[in-house]
């Protein structure tokens, strides 16, 4: 294998009480070969936060600048603030052959598959709607009124799944995770994927048939 | 998950010297889901097969019989004898819920292919042209001249890779048979796949928000 063959974007999204971010931790920390996409955003960091680490911290005018040079595969304002996730980071960790797992809510990933021909988007599903509603709950303080909302708004979410590749029921991290893994390799497998580098080995065959 | 849920049929194929035997007797010793597709042939049994085991044995009566109801997912007649992929038996084993290994020539999956809207296609790939010319050789003894006519046949099939889904390189026996107990464990997460049990769950909740 090419060392420089260039690695698999793997967007890992899902509605809010899912685990998708239990998950990621999980890969992460199994596989030395993934990175984690680190946003872009330009509120002030929080105590303890690192630049580079938990965000790339960018003045509002840099950000702007950026999003005027399309380097952003999403973004999107909140309450004032801007978050993205910076296009040439990734393409920088993807080109050194590293994968990497982007960890985003639903929207941005629809945005982020209309902005790229690549990437393998996995939808992460609570084990069944009872349990999404128990993990709701035991986030917060929930009125019985807001509650239904959150899972109004998590019932009209999974619609979207079809939007995926891929679908991981999250009832045990552990199998989760393995699952992604096999997602990952089996990705790496498929002849979409891998047509460019068996064209290479048929000209291998040639120049053996011709001159060995 | 249920557990009538249909198995996976997953068609193991590639250029002779490639190596799939040995890989599909692995993963099968090695996956107690996984079965074995046997063949149907109208040859007679040598010392030591047992029917239904290492082939299914039938006359050339039954076998034509079958030809007519449409009971092969493909057939092909060599030296007299014919040989086939009896439809049925795959059928009731995907239907108790256990996957199947169809190992089978390049021409033989075309077949299926054609005639099944279900299957997961691996292609088996040599490391390289050297090694697959290396294994050739090893197998028995050979003219110049046939081995280049193997060896060109073998060419040719390769360009069959892009009929398939996946392509396994065999350059290491483990390694292969893992990235196919990814492509197995990895098929079985795709949305297309997933759909209907995921409208299921979406009943449950629509249940459980208007009753609950």
């Amino acid at each position: 294998m090419n060392n420089k063959k260039r690695g698999l974007l793997i967007v890992i999204s899902g509605p809010s009480g899912a685990g998708k971010g239990t998950i990621c931790k999980e890969l992460l920390d199994k596989n030395d070969n993934l990175l984690l996409s680190v946003s872009a955003t330009t509120r002030s960091p929080r105590k303890g936060e690192v630049d580079g680490v938990n965000y790339h911290f960018l003045s509002k005018d840099e950000f702007i600048n950026r999003i005027e040079k399309d380097d952003f595969l999403e973004h999107a304002e909140v309450y004032g603030n801007y978050y993205g996730t910076p296009k040439s980071n990734v393409d920088k960790m993807l080109e050194s052959g590293k994968d990497v797992i982007l960890e985003i809510d639903i929207q941005g990933a629809l945005k982020v598959k209309e902005n790229t021909e690549e990437g393998v988007f996995v939808f992460i599903l609570p084990p069944s709607m009872e349990e999404l509603k128990q993990r709701i709950i035991k986030r917060g303080s929930e009125t019985p009124e807001s509650l239904m909302k959150r899972f109004k708004s998590a019932y009209k979410e999974i619609n979207f799944v079809s939007k995926y590749n891929y679908a991981v029921v999250n009832d045990e991290v552990g199998v989760a995770v393995e699952k992604l893994e096999a997602i990952i390799l089996a990705e790496k497998c498929r002849v979409d994927r891998l047509k460019h580098s068996i064209l290479d080995s048929k000209e291998d065959l040639i120049h053996e048939q011709l001159y060995d």
